[in-house]
């Protein structure tokens, strides 16, 4: 299954399959048909029934799913059957809250190390991990086989930590900060930027406004 | 332009045009041609084109868009150019995040109101914002015009604030709990769910992985 290459679009659906295959595992659903999944999801049913025969017929016809095995083995494409060491760099808020997070713990996610600039907080913990200094940041790659970075540092910084983090070797950058890093295609990013998020709402209720204002003009006339 | 129909890949893309957009403009440029602002933001200069033709025309032949025209006019086609009243459910670390970042005020998103449920915090400010009770909530909303909830709580409990919310007059929910919440059409939605974009970090991580580990093998072959 490993060699199978998995397309861009569905790497992007599996963390919710997994999500709700998790959920049904844990109020004890063994099997589940594409059509009752496919209306949990809200898509289609052959939508599912291609992603997942994407990885080589988990379902049976007429049988459905073992959602136990489904869930595992979309587990090991999600990579989350080996443990990743993340750091956190930048404890503000963000960082704060990324720490605290302890769903990530359970899904193999080890946060080991947070870093910030700030002397006020350097030494402090928070959930037990301690937050150090910047300057030790370096020494603490080379001790260490750290995969994943969080930034959680203003946009005008983050270039040149990425920069640097990946000349120390990390592999993954979980991007929070509101701008394009260009990092080696060797090395994995994601991007959350609220920002644009925020953005595409206000966006969404422009839209609907308008849709209503010519629905009441078309009532009118 | 508003009489236009902006596909949701062309609404998904706008708030990044915005962000670059908004850097030149900062950094004083005047004109920028389609080519490089290609080379800046990674995508192709035809790509480029196509987006931006669709909001007819801002582009001229050889000329170049003309930088803060094109970034107002995006502002509002992205609903920015009119305030946007925002509350926050939750003041756990996510929320108070929120509350705290500052951009979005600049960007026409006043953020009115705080709600907990935690009397330890209520009564409280964050960046001058009081915390109140969730028992206040409904009549908060009914004595402001509130246009987006962030939600910043437990996926237990998302669900039925949400439905609350809708019953009260929101127009959109800002969803970041990890969970998928049925709303009416009505109301637009836009979801931040942090554990599915580090899956597909961790994704992306053993993708590498394999293919590095099949250019080892073909290396010895």
């Amino acid at each position: 299954m490993s060699d199978r290459k998995i397309s861009i679009a569905v790497i992007k659906r599996l963390p919710r399959y997994y999500r709700y295959l998790g959920e049904l595992l844990s109020n004890d659903v063994v099997r589940i048909s594409s059509k009752e999944l496919s209306e949990r999801m809200g898509v289609t049913a052959s939508q599912i029934r291609q992603d997942l025969n994407n990885f080589g017929g988990f379902g049976q016809q007429g049988y459905g799913y073992n959602v136990e095995y489904l869930y595992n083995e979309i587990g090991k494409i999600l990579g989350l059957d080996k443990k990743n060491k993340v750091i956190i760099i930048g404890a503000g808020n963000v960082g704060q809250a990324l720490a605290n997070y302890s769903d990530f713990q359970k899904r193999g996610f080890d946060i080991i190390g947070i870093f910030d600039v700030n002397p006020a907080i350097i030494g402090t913990s928070v959930r037990g991990i301690e937050i150090r200094s910047m300057s030790v940041l370096e020494q603490f790659m080379k001790d260490n086989k750290v995969d994943i970075a969080a930034l959680t540092i203003p946009k005008e910084k983050a270039p040149q930590v990425a920069a640097d983090l990946v000349k120390w070797g990390i592999r993954a950058v979980w991007n929070f900060a509101p701008t394009d890093l260009h990092l080696p295609p060797t090395v994995a990013q994601e991007n959350v930027h609220l920002a644009e998020s925020l953005m595409r709402l206000s966006c969404k209720i422009k839209t609907m406004d308008e849709k209503m204002n010519k629905e009441k003009e078309k009532d009118k006339k």
